[in-house]
């Protein structure tokens, strides 16, 4: 009977390391969709490398502004290319993403009149991903905090902090500028 | 002998066909020589889409400046690919271009403080070809007015206007601008 001892261990065996697979994609699939669930579903990531994406325009808040305390200096506007195509046709695609990146201005004592960037203030973040943001026009917004890639200053707030304005340019896809040549 | 006047007429034949296409060949390559010695060695091309090239850093040039009737304004830095590269090696390879834009701007008066682009004064370019700008630090100089591509106002001037002033940057690669990230 030893062949057939071989065979049931066998058969043993094997089923025994069929079913240490299958626990081990369960537990996979669990953790996998535990991850999913701890990401908040509209958190918009970090716009890892704009720097390099499209300079779309730029505006200056003086001291002369009532607004100058609060976000005073330079303002430059990027673009990924996703997003130049909705720029060029008045209609922004799903993936377009716009940054507005608000900079400190330092004037240089030695030369009064010459001006140069100083700390970023924050990076402020749109995204198009019509189903995702449905209930704010298609769109995501964040503001990141100085540096920061994770310091969010906008969250759950974008309805009141963000599209409540942008609803005002409903007819150019809730986007306030234009590219510059 | 209508065979053999058939073949003389074929071999007259090709022989004119390969006279024709010598002929044109060499009225080509005489055509395509004049062109080239037409065109000044060391005039800068236009460089045609950079405003998607990557954004360096900007400058304002204020009211107070003594500049400011001159050059006032907003100033923008663009580089290619490989400027980006001389921008964080220190040394900028061959095909490195530089830009330097410069608009006017204009403030907003009910909004007081609050300032817009306005038109550009002129794009300054700087070329990197160390054979051809070998008397000026290996950096051809250009700037072109307003909007035009054609519109030259360095030409041959380049040593006077452009590069006695870059010398003072001789360890930067004759370069004032760092990356602003």
């Amino acid at each position: 009977m030893p062949i057939h001892d071989n065979t049931v261990k066998l058969i043993s065996s094997a089923k025994w390391r069929k079913g240490v697979f299958l626990a081990l994609a369960v537990t996979c699939v669990m953790a996998w969709s535990l991850s999913l669930w701890a990401m908040p579903n509209d958190e918009i990531p970090y716009p890892t490398g704009y720097r390099q994406w499209t300079h779309v325009k730029s505006t200056i808040i003086g001291p002369k502004s009532s607004l100058y305390q609060q976000i005073g200096g330079i303002q430059h506007i990027y673009a990924n290319e996703k997003g130049m195509e909705g720029y060029r046709t008045g209609r922004f695609p799903e993936g377009s993403i716009l940054i507005y990146d608000f900079l400190k201005t330092e004037e240089n004592d030695n030369n009064p009149g010459v001006v140069s960037e100083g700390a970023r203030r924050f990076t402020s973040v749109m995204v198009k991903d019509s189903k995702r943001y449905a209930a704010t026009g298609g769109w995501g917004f964040e503001e990141f905090r100085g540096d920061s890639q994770t310091d969010r200053m906008i969250g759950a707030d974008a309805p009141t902090k963000c599209y409540g304005c942008h609803t005002s340019q409903k007819e150019r896809d809730f986007v306030f500028s234009s590219y510059r040549k």
